[in-house]
């Protein structure tokens, strides 16, 4: 069940002149950084809520480390914005089973690593309305109703 | 002071059409629809989560119904998916005015009337590395933190 928003992914060219913008702008600071080599990312993470379901949401600033990169070829298509969208749940491999089954197509055979040790997977953008749309379960699952 | 995550605006060409695919997939509902006639948008907001500050997260369903609309005019050029960012905010004036002062451009000169009688603005996407963000202050400010 799908019970917040994790956070919004934004593809950048440069990442600390992205950061830096949010900082001077929003005053947002930022929550944790990492490179993912599997996804061709080096991100920062914003956090900049929590949420109901004992969770936060988060910006997801994405820069490109290698050109075959997904998120190097959505930039030179699409230039800087939004790339996609994630919702957070307490078990990935069932929601991702569940919404398999209404034939949404999930990218992964079997979630992957995602940021601060989640493990994710996405949602063909085609079947969603355009929105390439991720699913999360947190690392630290903090809350009881999970 | 930027608060949470107000909402995610994703354009749609039919937006009984996207509705039906968020509930039937994700299980989510309509909390709230409305015409924009300002805005050109027929919209449906569906809670996804309440937040830290008192308010709430939603994805904001937006479909035009006019051809000349900002929506529109986007859709043509993007066809459907992520339209814009929200940021909550107890006071959208002291925010956009401060925002104004770093040199980015925001779109109005008084903020105007959003989803569910909130007070809205948004920034040029130009200067905000390509995401049109927007600012919010809900009608009900619910949160004694406000």
């Amino acid at each position: 069940m799908l019970t917040r928003i994790d956070h919004i992914g934004i593809a950048c060219h440069d990442l600390d002149a992205t950061v830096a913008f949010y900082r001077a702008t929003y005053g947002f600071e930022v929550f944790h950084t990492e490179v993912n080599e599997e996804q061709g990312v080096r991100e920062a993470m914003l956090k900049i809520n929590d949420t109901s379901d004992g969770g936060s949401t988060y910006l997801q600033l994405l820069e490109p480390v290698r050109e075959d990169s997904t998120v190097a070829k959505w930039l030179a298509k699409n230039g800087e914005g939004v790339h996609h969208i994630a919702f957070g749940t307490g078990d990935v491999d069932a929601d991702a089973a569940d919404i398999r089954e209404r034939g949404v197509r999930v990218l992964y055979d079997e979630p992957r690593r995602g940021s601060m040790g989640s493990r994710i997977t996405f949602l063909h953008p085609k079947d969603c309305h355009g929105v390439l749309t991720e699913l999360v379960t947190s690392a630290a699952v903090e809350s009881p109703e999970h």
